[in-house]
């Protein structure tokens, strides 16, 4: 990250947090390069990256000023779930959105699917062709049962960053996330057990609770710090909860990251209930701050964490490419997954190791962290601009999916069943719920490129949503 | 398969049947073409197969003679397990087969390893690479829940050869056979069941059912015949079995094909008990006869029978395509692989149906199971002249696999523990067991170009085995 940059976001961070408020004077570029120790022209070019965010307008002869339209959107209200472990429903509607039929000139706002059109991901593309043509075909075996050991070292490496000291061997391989995840659950829980999630949560991991027969207890959750950890403790109390399942960064829905603080808490609360913590951080090295946030793997010193995650949300979802940091787990772990799919596709563990090693994949997310922090801005103008005076947004502190809540009396199916007629797609909030809570909420993603036309789409639910509200105010 | 491939084959049954035994006369070429309607050169050019195959010896001026060495050796004794469901153990020892330190130079006689070195599978390799530089980027979204539509036509066309009916809707793609066999498993059973398997069976199975909390029930089995239909018949009234797990085409590890009309009972038995069939045919595309075998699905018509299978065993392991089709169980399945892995991995899956599509499955097929059937007849001479004279041997009809079965006194991990120092890998009966049963057999594997250093190794091997019942002994 370049000094503008960071200056950049301390400045962004300010604003975000109220500190300048909207139409008020910035301090001058003189003032701010003298405080940060800075030259003036890494001052002027953080001030433009805060222009192009949106964040900033530069007035002629005045200096900067905050953007008179950035005033933040509310945030969504705390959830206040049934706080008893609950079966879960649901599924017709997560498979509705997975099979979603792909109509021509359909815009594609509902699934969490990254931007995979970046020039940065070239080289990802062309060593997966070298390694189809290496001649000791490589690739075509089995492999190791935990996945390619010049993957599992450059993930070591990877994980670095997020203040995990892992070895390659601590690494399992997984197809996707969703097999972590899955694997996790497996491995710790059984038919009638509980486990406590934040709500919203990632419907991969609901349904999989719902598979094994396990209940879920939605825990009240902060749209800025994450899982509310007095809810959590009490529920510990009152229920013999297997495992914790939880997003701390940039969560899917939410968008927050957990201050480290909570994180270590967290883990310090299920120490004392002796409760694993099954951490998934698909979305973590989106963070649109730099360096990336910790996981709370990075302060389990006793192995209670299993890290989850993939190449699905910064690379591309078609190459199945996760992993599992499963701590004093990682036995059973390997059970679970030889009986669930043997080994994973070879050829692109193989290529995804080499891109990391070459260094192309810190390239590319730089340059997708930019991107969708900027599309981050964009579409949060989008929804204060088309959507009802009452709507609620969540602030994403990185990847690119915004959370909207509005008035109680508001029907996220209805709207979907006719956003489907002109063909657009959103994710509607109860596939968030265990419960089918959130009928009042939805979620769009912001990954590809802002067209108009994507525009037009937000404007056209926009509308749609306030002729509902009216229509069932009257 | 030409008229001459045909012929060789009809003899070369009548033969293994022994219908004409060893050093008997077989019919002149004459009267075989009398017989059979073909031309004396047909005739000539199957003769001549059956001698590469070793079956047959030319005698100048006398004719073809069934060759002296061809007595076959003694088959493996119908298994006579615990007439009742067990909790499954042996994970230690398929752990230890699928970590094996591949020490330099080691021989691999265990895993069930193809051979990908083959020059048909060339255009598989290219296709791979064209894809991955494809500019639409197909193959890195997450594609359809149940596979790429592209491939599963393909997969329907080829379920023809087996006589099994189904439309790409019936089918979904899965991460290996694996996946499939532990998504039908979940998808029927809870912890506490029961499942009826053959036996020997494959331990991705029992493991399966272990890591579920199922019990195996062990069904005594027949080398040639598969499955006794009355052992199971009475466990169904004894117990309440909630599925029939059996692998009738070129089984692993026994190599036989069951015969039609015992799949046709089979089905027909667990009709009667309401009992789905979960069928793994992923050897099935390499019996050495042609047309290839029926599966019990192609007899299917109330939806009980899930099949599973992949291209591990034809193709390539690593490309981890499977499939599953489910029957009347579809809806439960799709959730099961939505929980289990999201999705399959896409390249690997456009690309082989691109070859499948253009022909060069079958093309590869023919190819294999003509090398699989000539390794086989040289294997079983091997072990005929190298182990002791109390071994028996399976007589397998297709894919690459041998059982041998030893005196009871007889102890494959031991044996296992010798070779592990001569570089020499085999696989130990237990595992093809859900109660560690057959200590006193092991598998081996026969895919790769059978060189003088793997007759070195067999060799070794049964001197190792000779000098362990000798001491036994005394
Ligand atoms: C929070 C979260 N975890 C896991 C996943 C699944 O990731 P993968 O595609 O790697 O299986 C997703 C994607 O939908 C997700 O949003
Ligand atoms: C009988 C049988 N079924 C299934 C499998 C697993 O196949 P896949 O590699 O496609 O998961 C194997 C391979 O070991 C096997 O022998």
């Amino acid at each position: 990250m370049t000094r503008y940059d960071n200056l950049a976001s301390i400045i962004g961070d300010r604003i975000e947090q109220g500190l300048y408020t909207c139409g008020q004077r910035l301090p001058s570029v003189r003032a701010l390069s003298l405080e940060h120790e800075v030259s003036i022209s890494t001052v002027q070019q953080a001030y433009r990256v805060l222009e192009e965010r949106r964040l900033i307008e530069a007035r002629p002869k005045s200096g900067y000023f905050v953007s008179q339209h950035h005033e933040p959107a509310a945030l969504p209200a705390m959830c206040r779930p049934a706080q008893r472990p609950v079966d879960i429903s649901q599924w017709d509607l997560v498979l509705k959105l997975l099979r979603a039929d792909p109509v021509d000139g359909m815009v594609h706002l509902g699934p969490g699917m990254p931007d995979i059109s970046s020039p940065t991901l070239r080289p990802l593309n062309k060593e997966l062709s070298r390694i189809a043509l290496h001649p000791d075909l490589r690739g075509m075996t089995y492999g190791d049962i935990s996945g390619a050991p010049a993957l599992r070292e450059q993930i070591a490496r990877l994980l670095v960053d997020s203040g995990c000291l892992a070895l390659p061997e601590d690494i399992m391989i997984t197809t996707g996330c969703h097999e972590a995840l899955s694997i996790a659950i497996h491995a710790l829980c059984q038919a009638g057990d509980i486990v406590a999630v934040d709500s919203p949560s990632f419907h991969g991991v609901t349904q999989t609770l719902k598979a094994f027969g396990i209940k879920a207890l939605e825990i009240p959750t902060d749209p800025v710090t994450g899982i509310s950890l007095e809810a959590l403790e009490l529920a510990l109390e009152q229920w013999p909860i297997k495992a914790i399942q939880v997003t701390p960064n940039c969560n899917n829905p939410l968008g927050y990251i957990m201050p480290d603080a909570h994180k270590h808490a967290l883990l310090c609360l299920a120490a004392r209930y002796d409760t694993p913590i099954i951490e998934d951080d698909v979305y973590g090295d989106l963070a649109y701050r730099y360096p990336r946030p910790h996981t709370i793997k990075s302060f389990d010193d006793d192995g209670r964490v299993l890290l989850c995650s993939s190449f699905s949300k910064t690379l591309a979802p078609g190459l199945r490419v996760g992993w599992i940091v499963p701590g004093r787990y990682m036995e059973k772990v390997i059970h679970m997954k030889y009986i669930g799919t043997g080994a994973t596709a070879l050829q692109p563990q193989l290529a995804v190791a080499e891109f990391v090693r070459q260094g192309h994949y810190q390239k590319h997310l730089r340059r997708m962290r930019a991107r969708y922090q900027l599309n981050c801005d964009i579409m949060t103008d989008w929804v204060k601009s088309y959507f009802p005076p009452e709507t609620r947004v969540s602030r994403p502190q990185g990847g690119f999916l915004m959370w909207i809540e509005l008035p109680d009396r508001f029907d996220s199916l209805r709207l979907n069943r006719q956003l489907e007629k002109m063909a657009i797609q959103i994710a509607v909030g109860p596939i968030f719920s265990a419960s089918g809570k959130y009928r009042h909420c939805l979620r769009l993603t912001y990954a590809t490129q802002l067209t108009d036309e994507i525009e037009a789409a937000v404007k056209k639910i926009g509308e749609t949503i306030k002729r509902q509200l009216a229509e069932v105010a009257t």
